[in-house]
């Protein structure tokens, strides 16, 4: 019996999400199904996140044992032969045996990114959420800023949670915004990038893509950036903007601490 | 009548090339397509370069001429809302009556994308060649830059062409290896982007490919760089390597010299 911990990445286009769930195709069920088919029996696979359906992943870490005796770059390989090509194995190594990936997260980093103008890069398209309107990114990134540190986040928790307590540690919370370059597809003078990085101890359900429809409205200038504040002192959900659509979202790194690290 | 000339944007995994044909979906074709509703009769569009099947484009160029009088963001917001999302016009303006994309051309800028190392980014899936065995970057570099000035390209032009001549100015051949980086989505170090840029007058039916095809046989150890020299001096086909899959292909830009310069 060893137990592995993997790192994948993924385009969560056309899944339900990471969870397994009673109907759709979820990447937690793909890889157990794949995983059955290596072991010869039932595997249970533990995610570092429950990425939402459409929700993207750069460095999602997973647990699992297996029974068989089987190197990790063999798990490696024949995990990508059997997922299909959105979802990849980018590292396979053994963890010691009480590993869990959920449970052993320290921090976690997510991304999101704002095609911002009039024409979306087709390469892109399906990882940023496309706004046509110019945002004012200045006052997007100071009040984003305001976030880092220990706050309560109810206000930007989605409904059906369960959280026993909304009190989260943000030690990151910043926007750029990044030219496109040729490299990455399309350069436009007129577009931008628009990057939000956050890291945590840990996320409430929705709670990047409540933040980020939060932010937008202070870059549309509907609200000051002083208004964030506003929310997250309320710990209202009604006063927070309107929940930002999943594509524009990426699980980006899974810190475990010196012990293990996983940086993508 | 006004004649217009728009930049456009594809990813081309999903269709049969520029060219419309008698079956499947075109970009020349959809475009038709939606001029047509615009314009109110039938438009016919010429594109700088034939894109084959699945290979993509960041600034391909087309003409056409409309009988109403319609201002360029008007075609291009009209263009953009009738075309899929994988298609986008990125500029649009009014053109000399004259003005022929194809004909007009004075040079093009190709890219080929081989993605080399054990797991492939399964963001750039759809735009990268696939390579798992590690490819020697230096000598294909200095094997392309063989390519470079006035040759007879006969020995990398495929089946079924009907170029009057064989001959073609390379101003540009040459080969990069990007380190992925975490923007563009999963950084690894034990795999490279390796990058192929060439630019010349004209390109010969599948020639980039058949390129990359003959480059990737010195990368792999297969052949030694002074090889793409005596194939190109043999104008034979059949002593070059294969053509390379049309999905690591996009064509960059088009050259329309000072007086319509159309860089991306």
């Amino acid at each position: 019996m060893s137990t592995f911990r993997i790192v994948l990445a993924y385009d969560g286009t056309d899944y339900i999400g990471w969870q397994r769930q009673a109907s759709g195709t979820s990447i937690q069920g793909l890889i157990e199904d794949a995983l059955r088919e290596l072991d010869g029996r039932d595997v249970s696979v533990a995610g570092a996140g429950r990425t939402d359906a459409g929700v993207h992943a750069l460095g999602q870490v997973a647990s699992f044992s297996l029974e068989r005796t089987i190197e990790p770059l063999t798990v490696l390989r024949s995990l990508n032969a059997k997922l299909p090509a959105d979802i990849r194995v980018r590292t396979a190594e053994t963890a010691p045996p009480d590993f869990h990936a959920r449970f052993d997260a320290r921090a976690k980093t997510y991304r999101y990114r704002i095609w911002n103008g009039e024409v979306v890069n087709p390469f892109e398209r399906r990882y940023v959420w496309h706004m046509v309107s110019p945002l004012d990114v200045e006052a997007m990134a100071s009040a984003a800023r305001i976030l880092e540190g220990t706050h309560d986040f109810a206000a930007f928790q989605g409904a059906g949670s369960d959280a026993s307590t909304t009190v989260r540690t943000i030690t990151q919370s910043t926007i750029e915004s990044i030219q496109p370059t040729i490299q990455s597809a399309v350069r436009d003078p007129q577009s931008a990038l628009i990057e939000f990085t956050i890291a945590g101890d840990g996320f409430l359900r929705h709670m990047v893509r409540a933040i980020v429809g939060s932010l937008v409205e202070i870059g549309r200038g509907r609200q000051p950036a002083s208004w964030l504040g506003e929310v997250l002192a309320s710990r209202r959900r009604e006063r927070a903007g309107q929940t930002a659509p999943p594509h524009g979202l990426a699980l980006v790194a899974v810190d475990y601490g010196a012990r293990l690290a996983a940086e993508p």
